[in-house]
């Protein structure tokens, strides 16, 4: 498959690009700084810099698969960007099947047994310096929801996403997911072989799933 | 003032087009088809002509306030398009108190006594030929009501949005609202005096009012 990945060189998105080359797709990478990426990945990767608001219908027109992997630093000041992002590049495809897009939301959008998991997470003691961040992109996901003429995708980590190789994992909707040693944290290599699996036997439709470390 | 109007040659945008010149003030007109503007606007109006979504940061950065009064006719296919609008427009604008933006929302975001006005409206026989639009619209003010770094307003007519002179006017925030004869109902003309009354001497901010002819 021709995948685009968007934040390319992120945390979620390189480990993203290392599966999907390791398997043999052709990857472009969309990003801000080439000279990061070309650093971060060898030659078999296209790489198109240009800010990721800047991306046209023309960018995307070639591919089979977008990865919105676009990700701002915890905080106040840049959270709006997950959902204006996510609506920029919906409203690119609208009225499209190809290319299916796969937006990686936060957790705070999954539902625990004490509601929202955002509404859990504005208890801890200022979350108000980094609360924007999960709370827009649990609007994504609310965003997403009204959307039925794109082929989109979302999937959320679990309570933890923390960088390290891949493992086994277990796929969940839209609940908080736990291992049996009660555990809910996924890695950015499970992260990426779970999203690729998807992308090669597609399950999920115009809905979001969840994924956790086995 | 100078005022930009978004879809300028539709029912709503054309009376608060003429209701500011009226008041003498500087209208810039933001329309698909500048020939239709000037056989509808005399030579006092300055006629931009660019698609909605193509309006940039530049087009805006002269102005004090952008009157998004774009919309789509009632219908499935294209309703998205005031959602996708109204986050092109905030992305813009982003981390800035100039302009003013005000949306012209449609009425389904108000609370009636029997809840949210659009669930009513569901229960109208072929309501699904129609029902996306106030969807998309009730769904542009969840998502206004995300954003505190724009200085933005909504505006929702009352249950009959109607082509017609100005009147006296109730004003109301988040309920349908009724006049003496129990008539919910508001017209063009009425709007565009309540746009530019709030323009003139702003009492709304980060929130939602609605209009309804006396």
């Amino acid at each position: 498959m021709k995948i685009g990945v968007i934040g390319a060189t992120g945390k979620a998105g390189s480990k993203i690009i290392f599966e999907a080359l390791d398997r043999g797709h052709q990857v472009t990478a969309l990003v801000r700084n080439a000279k990061k990426a070309k650093t971060l990945f060898d030659s078999k990767v296209t790489i198109i810099e240009k800010d990721a608001f800047a991306i046209t219908k023309q960018d995307l027109s070639n591919l089979d698969v977008v990865i919105d992997a676009f990700a701002v630093p915890m905080g106040k000041h840049l959270a709006y960007q997950h959902i204006d992002l996510a609506v920029h590049l919906i409203h690119l495809l609208r009225e499209t099947s190809t290319p299916r897009v796969i937006f990686i939301l936060g957790a705070g959008s999954l539902q625990s047994d004490k509601g929202l998991f955002v509404e859990q997470l504005k208890q801890i003691p200022n979350s108000q310096d980094w609360i924007d961040t999960p709370e827009s992109q649990a609007f994504e996901l609310d965003f997403l929801r009204t959307v039925k003429n794109v082929n989109w995708v979302g999937v959320s980590p679990s309570q933890s996403f923390v960088d390290g190789p891949k493992t086994d994992y277990i796929l969940g909707q839209d609940n908080v997911l736990f291992n049996e040693q009660q555990k809910s944290e996924v890695s950015t290599g499970t992260m990426a072989v779970a999203i690729l699996d998807e992308l090669e036997t597609p399950t999920v439709h115009q809905a979001r799933f969840t994924v956790c470390n086995k």
